[in-house]
């Protein structure tokens, strides 16, 4: 292996960090819609949205045209703490899978926070620290984006509140310690210290949680307190900029190599990774420069992609935040519990969203045992021992590595493996146990989550 | 920061890692003792070996004098998987600490085994597989160690037998399931599976086990398999010629910039690290070319450099194994059970004690809450969470820096970053809830450990 003189890891120094983010937007030539403020069902202003975010923030939220965005170099400096992350070749997977197929995966989880999540999470606390806050609020799911946020706080010095889905709370009791060595107050949601919290705790009782209500949960804890904002870690416009940086960095790293992929794979939970990886490829594919497949994966259990609707809806269970359109299964759809592999908001980044729905990417749901199964094989092989979101795109690489070994095509994948596993074991107990159930919602299950969509305007 | 152009992390290209370990054995005047039969104490043969050790291991293991050898292209593959591993310059804990000196950390963490040894499980499992075995037995504390191998037997396709200490598999019930994604089968030690076990447990009831016991019990399973050997990841001459992959890329890439350390700093359990680390920096010293302080860095509760004897003794506590010459504090002391920082090995490497006889390298002994506030200052400037055991590193590298900062001393400090904590968050957890305390045995204990010494030839 290893014959053609592609390294193993494709590594560019540091000079080669980007210095601008790349807003794909600009290139769109239908807009993703704006967020909607739900009382007058007007568009959102800079002031109203003030009331939740960081002015700089939402100048990036709403900003449609302009092209490139000057990475501060504040922000420069800590990426370079750990970016650029390393592209790497699959050899020894293509190896196993006797295809013809060029496998490469661009690895964001070589940093203590286990994934990607780190790229927008140290953007969004300098812009916080920039305009004095004191702190802001959260929520988190599987706990990379809580860890993130918590990391980028302690190295700025600003407060941290993570509101953390109870499911993943009670599933990764050592998440919440590592956000707490950053110094983080982490919370399980629903809780009782908050309005929303109480009132889903008395319609729910025994949930289990869920993103859009931990949302609810941080935007009502920021409301609240002096000198707080609350910051997301997907969907906005905003974490889908910053997140270009890797694709960005898989786009230049490819190009040193001479490498044309033909098959760009990502998971899609909130779609900050996917949108990411994807906005230097989609934006050549919208400039008519260049074609590509792209494909988002999402777990059958949350399929906001493949079975959602493209409508205005809350991006919280608690219904405080702006409407957004959006690719959704309901702001009431929460996961069988059974589901233990991340990627669980009902909604979909509304940019991804737009493109999707003009045609210009694919989506595909995966069943969570076959995705554990692509995940062991992957970690035997390759070294790495995947998160179980990452693996999403592992399983549907390895689902069109095999296609090419059918038709013996020698096709170049590029696929994002987002961040690691370690605080997954839980999971992948199950797994090795044989304890691990698929669950695909029914059509009614699918039906009640859309009739709690709001009136569209 | 970063104004003097020497990049945040240093990598080298994969072209540049070595394709040679060095054995600093061939530099040595003094050579380490050679092992002893326990029951003829005379050295022992290649053949007596042979029972235990696979055959290229045991050539290594003797060999006082070949400088290089060889790496097998195959090794040289994996290692392209996860290394180069990075130099970083630690620019956020200098200007944290505000210290003139300049702060280095070869990071061994970013592998799923989250430490480096790997770079001798791969090896090991590689010569095995090479004479044709079914498997390999093997003990591990921490459990990086066993982590480590079950990749490199998935890697391999080998049966993979683990005996974990029994405080860290009940402490890091995750690291039992990573262990078991990769295929290995793990089981707590002491345990009812081995007559070697039983007898401890007989003897000393409720016992949290030692290194020293599981690998008595590691022993006795090879011996009594048809088609397995023993592997250790550490201690032994030939994993140290292992670990000199990591001194060696530090050593090139210091040239590359023309960087000339000062001390030279690696926490020290058995000594795999450390002896990796500092072999060619101490092959330079050992032939007059150049001079550093090197320091090895143990916890206060298992003091083996500082407190314990220059003396022939039993690696493992069943006394199945042959006799080194190491320093140790007697082959039946057991840590407290308090001691949650890893190294918890009674003896050293014999080559490192040999050095450390000769005044060749320092010894200090630190206390645990002072190492994990070291390791929580280092975590949150510098975005690694890092293990315990490299904890120690951390440690006395900044207490050399501050100790710069009062002198004005711009010295230049190297120290090993030998893995990531993810699997320590209940060590991290009894710190973060201020219930971690220090033990320091009493020198009665002490005294009790050496009383278990064998009679000296």
């Amino acid at each position: 292996m290893n014959d053609n003189k592609i390294p193993y890891k494709i590594y560019l120094s540091e000079d080669e960090i980007p210095k601008q983010w790349y807003n794909v937007r600009a290139d769109m030539k239908n807009k993703p819609a704006p967020l909607l403020n739900p009382a007058t069902l007007k568009p959102m202003t800079a002031e109203e949205l003030g009331a939740v975010f960081c002015d700089e923030l939402i100048k990036q939220e709403l900003d449609d045209n302009t092209k490139w965005i000057d990475i501060p170099d504040d922000i420069l400096s800590f990426y370079k703490m750990y970016r650029p992350s390393p592209l790497v070749r699959a050899y020894c997977l293509e190896e196993k899978l006797k295809t013809p197929a060029k496998i490469y995966y661009k690895f964001e989880g070589n940093n203590t926070s286990g994934s990607h999540k780190l790229n927008s999470a140290i953007a969004q606390a300098y812009y916080a620290k920039k305009q004095g806050l004191k702190g802001v609020t959260t929520e988190t799911g599987a706990g990379q984006w809580g860890t993130a946020l918590s990391m980028a706080c302690a190295y700025l010095g600003l407060d941290c509140l993570v509101y953390m889905v109870k499911v993943s709370y009670e599933q990764k009791p050592f998440r919440r310690e590592v956000m707490r060595t950053y110094g983080a107050t982490v919370t399980p949601s629903p809780s009782d210290t908050t309005e929303v919290g109480r009132k889903i705790l008395a319609e729910f009782p025994g949930t289990t949680g869920s993103l859009g209500c931990a949302i609810s949960e941080a935007v009502e804890a920021e409301a609240t307190r002096e000198g707080y904002k609350y910051v997301l870690g997907s969907v906005l416009n905003q974490v889908l900029l910053h997140q270009t940086i890797i694709g960005l960095e898989t786009h230049t790293a490819l190009k040193k190599y001479d490498i044309k992929p033909d098959i760009i794979i990502g998971c899609a939970g909130g779609g900050s990774n996917l949108g990411g990886l994807i906005s230097p490829f989609m934006g050549e594919k919208l400039r008519g420069e260049a074609d590509y497949r792209i494909i988002a994966v999402e777990p059958a259990s949350c399929p906001s992609f493949t079975r959602g609707k493209f409508a205005y809806d809350f991006c919280d269970t608690g219904k405080i935040c702006p409407l957004a359109k959006m690719y959704t299964l309901g702001s009431q759809f929460i996961p069988s519990p059974n589901h233990a592999g991340g990627l669980r908001f009902h909604g979909m980044s509304p940019i991804l969203s737009q493109l999707y729905h003009d045609g210009l990417m694919e989506a595909v749901a995966v069943e969570q045992t076959s995705v554990f199964e692509a995940a062991t094989t992957f970690a035997r092989v390759e070294g790495i021992l995947p998160a179980p979101e990452s693996s999403h795109a592992i399983r549907v690489a390895i689902d069109e590595a095999l296609k090419c070994k059918e038709t013996g095509e020698e096709k170049t994948i590029v696929f994002g493996l987002t961040g690691t596993g370690y605080f997954d074991m839980v999971a992948y107990q199950k797994y090795n146990d044989g304890a691990m159930s698929d669950y695909i919602p029914t059509d009614a299950e699918i039906e009640k989550g859309f009739a709690g969509l709001p009136a569209q305007p």
